[in-house]
């Protein structure tokens, strides 16, 4: 998408065929964009584990280049994988994409032509659900009065910095606005880590989309006083149930929804729904980061990265990354194939090929 | 209660009939504890609008002893309530405590007599609030097994901090830790002003009593795990039928309370309710502050308090200070006259003395 006038993707080759992948270093946005070079497999494991690049989609492909990159090494690549896929225990794409690359060694395919097709395809997988989910916003702009935008409350970044481009919870709002619907984001700023405050305001804002930061205690209040036409969001795992695992908060805005009977979408490539899961609750692994990240905020400070602590000094934190929302709060999914109910019948319904499977 | 060694009030006159009051001037915590002289109804007024002083019971005391100070300054009486009730809009107590000594001074009353009762009367029903909210924690603490504490959950800082002493929310904390229960509090840290990280976290800790602080992201996650036995808030303003205004984010709280059967309940002294108005959706005004409070961060950093930037230059902001929990979420309303159901019926049978009227 947008960055000021030029178009970008979130990870591409040096050149045509390179081992050395460029990537955005998320952790110098929205302060500094940087572009870095990951020449080598461990390069790239260490920017997913600290999170230079991270969200579903973009995870997948980072990882799946990581195979490329072990394989030009000469790695043993089951080690590479089960190196790639310790770097972040929630997100099912990176199993899905790093399973994808041993499956493709296997049967003796290019690993350069496997990785990109994987980039590519999650591009086109988010283009897709823009031109899906766009539906749903036209239809309440449709029931606007003229100049009233449609409001939309996201949580934490689905955008297009979470995947190869356009982003899952992002892609219905960059086609409503290019289709010239008006919208208005209210973004959750998303602590510990911030990224909606760092990631979704920066490209919504590069982008020309009309975006307001809140706390994320915010959002429950502005859906009881009607400022809130829908919620999307995206999914780091969806069962096959529908029950969606997201980032910290995710669920709380979701009960607030339901109470106030707000649509609540969550947006996701299929490759991001886990067919060997039901109950979200028993059975998704919850990563549990640095208690640092709780105790402390990070910000520009007299043009610096600074990192001040925020809480007394010996308090302990913890810091769970992600919740799961029920898929009785989600009032539907919106995929590449289509939209459906969260539900097992939903699902099956838009995913025939899928076997119901333990 | 307890700061390293010593015990201390909220506020406390330089000297008996002194129009001086000394306060603890809470920006500064949880780095730093620095006393404060307020010598005028001004700076009363400016400490309460900057929130030197904040929290439900001690704006009320605080604004008492103002208008003990603009007498003694001459000043006109009914000027000053105004002046000092439009520090902070959504709090009832400023509205209480201005208009109890106005009437203090028509009936010819010594005004720093009644301030000092005002500070009194509230040290007292936090010490009966406990008494009451206790029972609740023994009762959950008896079906625990040997060792195993009473995990609590409380949202930014109803501790003695924000009253003159023991606190409303906290009170039952700390006399449950008095009587020898065992208990484990998890501290949303309170986004944007902090008041969990900062003040509620330092005044556990100073006292003695186990604590965790989380993103407030993370209370549903631990309610649907299993991992809170119950919610403990305060209240800024309740209405009469038990809608609870209390610092924004509490709403998504008691919602995910009521999800996963975890009790919520709000205790507050009863000056804090509101008795001429039933619906706190629509009657009870929500105080909207700086966008600059959304936008950074404060906290220690080299030894000086700073205040980064977390969002892109320019980035809007909303910031929306409380929010209301309409009384079908609460359990129950602890006061110092006892516990009730929040309802018409619940409140009017402990304080029968109140009549309806709009």
């Amino acid at each position: 998408m947008r960055v000021g006038n030029k178009y970008f993707r979130t990870l591409w080759p040096r050149e045509p065929g390179s081992p050395v992948l460029q990537i955005i270093d998320q952790r110098q946005l929205p302060h500094d964009f940087v572009i870095e070079d990951l020449l080598t497999l461990h390069d790239t494991a260490r920017a997913i584990a600290e999170m230079h690049v991270r969200g579903a989609g973009l995870i997948g492909a980072t990882a799946a280049f990581g195979m490329y990159q072990a394989r030009r090494e000469g790695s043993d690549l089951t080690d590479a994988a089960i190196f790639l896929t310790s770097t972040r225990p929630t997100a099912v794409n990176l199993q899905w994409a790093v399973t994808r690359m041993l499956d493709a060694h296997a049967a003796g395919k290019d690993l350069y032509v496997e990785a990109m097709a994987i980039a590519d395809e999650d591009a086109a997988a988010c283009q897709r659900i823009g031109e899906h989910g766009v539906e749903l916003v036209k239809a309440i702009a449709g029931r606007k009065s003229l100049g009233e935008p449609v409001n939309i409350l996201t949580h934490c970044n689905a955008g297009w910095l979470a995947f190869v481009d356009f982003g899952s919870a992002t892609a219905p709002i960059y086609k409503a606005h290019a289709d010239g619907i008006d919208v208005h984001v209210w973004v959750d700023e998303t602590r510990p880590r911030n990224q909606g405050a760092q990631l979704t305001m920066w490209e919504l804002m590069e982008h020309g989309i009309p975006c307001t930061l809140i706390a994320d205690n915010t959002g429950g209040h502005l859906m009881q006083h009607g400022m809130v036409d829908i919620c999307l969001v995206g999914s780091d795992r969806t069962t096959r149930a529908g029950d969606v695992a997201n980032k910290i908060g995710t669920y709380l805005k979701a009960l607030a929804a339901h109470d106030n009977q707000v649509p609540f979408y969550a947006a996701m490539p299929s490759s991001t729904i886990d067919w060997y899961i039901s109950d979200g609750i028993r059975d998704i692994p919850i990563e549990q980061r640095s208690s640092d990240e709780i105790l402390r905020a990070r910000g520009l400070h007299d043009r610096r990265i600074v990192e001040p602590l925020i809480a007394p000094k010996g308090a302990q934190a913890a810091n769970y990354a992600f919740d799961v929302t029920p898929a009785r709060l989600v009032t539907g999914i919106i995929t590449e194939r289509g939209i459906c109910a969260a539900s097992l019948s939903g699902l099956a319904e838009l995913f025939p090929e899928q076997p119901p499977r333990e």
